[in-house]
């Protein structure tokens, strides 16, 4: 089942994807939901962020490849990652597909894409062991998880080089049908194919993820996992087109401005 | 004013504090409201957390001695901070004024209080100047941001250190009528008082901190910025009782428990 979010006449609603057409429901999927109301077609609606999470949470250096890549980038060693630490990313900066990233007129050319795998809780979870950690999964999206790489390198914390608006897109849906080992992440620039990567080839996974952060927090039905991002990234210009697709998922797509262009 | 939110038969309210009792409100003071319902006695009400936020911003470090002391606790040199970079904690650790920290059974003894000024937002901000920023503040409000030192040294990011469930106390109400350079914040143990200082005296005060997040990053309503902790800080353990309290605010008080005591 694919679950949208989108603009309707009366604000914000929650629907299902069948086909061409978004069936609307009343309530939210992570509550108690029915459908109402005639469907509208997927091309014409405006998509929201899938879902606000309570806490938004980013695993950061998931992937071997992408820790070394950027620790060249930002003139550090790398620093592989010897257990499951969670870091934390920002609402302010969620966007929708379909929605403008936007690169303040101070930032520097090295703004980058990284596409990620992100898991959605459906149920209020504590305590879960890696065997039952993913029963407390309502589904997949995507996010990019836009990063100014000076920032990153200049500041005490990832405040502005990750979390500036617009910086985070997510979406286009969340899918509830997946299996985690036959995913596979492209991520194309202007149509370009800059990178495919097996989605689950992690450091450490999403069950060891959940596991390890229920150990000591409650995780909430709406909140989001980033998995983090394999392999080089690339520098995003005025009028660039970019794009992250999952196997089964779907493709995140999102146009790129600088501020003052 | 002082508004509290509290626990009534149809769930969490809002409400105005005048004198001993509660004035409940419809809808919420960052929105419309209006006074409905009988007053409710202030000592017989369930507080809850004045407000949980869209995005949950934190200082960190912004009182000198403080930086001082923590550095020498965690063995790494001092680092002053040269700008106003913002962190963030998590909203799954927030718990309201009387609720129990809960120490995880697999903590260290150095669990410990940082006693905090919290601004909380009250409109929708971007781009303000200093001069400006006070102006979409809606009030104060109180912090404890609770810090297992062991995993703030170990982790690479402080996801447990110091957002494990319970780790941040808040509350107990919100102010709206206070004159910064007036506060003093004072922190109690069991009643003895181990600290006092000028809330105000930080590294870079509220006006900067405001100015420099909105450059890049839109304040919503019912945001919070944790404004950071000064001096030493002592270990809490099971049993123990901590007070922070700043002047013209309140006191947030809250009971400590060993997982498993």
């Amino acid at each position: 089942m694919r679950w949208v979010r989108f603009e309707a006449e009366q604000g914000a609603r929650h629907g299902i994807v069948e086909g061409d057409t978004i069936q609307p429901v009343s309530g939210s999927p992570f509550e108690r939901w029915e459908r109402q109301g005639a469907p509208v077609p997927l091309a014409a609606a405006r998509l929201l962020v899938p879902v606000v999470p309570r806490t938004f949470y980013a695993c950061g250096l998931n992937y071997e490849e992408h820790i070394r890549a950027v620790a060249e980038k930002i003139g550090q060693p790398p620093n592989l990652p010897t257990q499951p630490d969670v870091g934390y990313r920002a609402n302010n900066a969620l966007i929708a597909h379909g929605e403008t990233i936007v690169i303040p007129s101070d930032a520097t050319e090295r703004v980058q894409y990284e596409g990620e795998l992100v898991v959605v809780i459906g149920r209020t979870a504590k305590n879960l062991s890696e065997a039952d950690a993913l029963s407390c999964v309502f589904g997949y999206t995507i996010g990019n998880d836009v990063s100014e790489r000076s920032w990153q390198k200049s500041d005490r914390t990832l405040w502005r080089a990750k979390n500036t608006d617009t910086f985070k897109p997510m979406g286009p849906w969340i899918e509830t049908d997946v299996r985690l080992p036959d995913l596979v992440t492209k991520i194309r620039l202007n149509g370009r194919e800059l990178i495919e990567f097996a989605t689950n080839n992690m450091i450490f996974g999403v069950e060891r993820y959940i596991a390890t952060i229920s150990r000591y927090i409650t995780l909430h039905p709406g909140d989001v996992i980033w998995m983090g991002t394999e392999g080089e990234t690339a520098d995003m210009r005025n009028g660039d087109i970019v794009e992250v697709e999952i196997s089964g998922i779907g493709t995140l797509r999102n146009p790129v401005v600088r501020e003052g262009s």
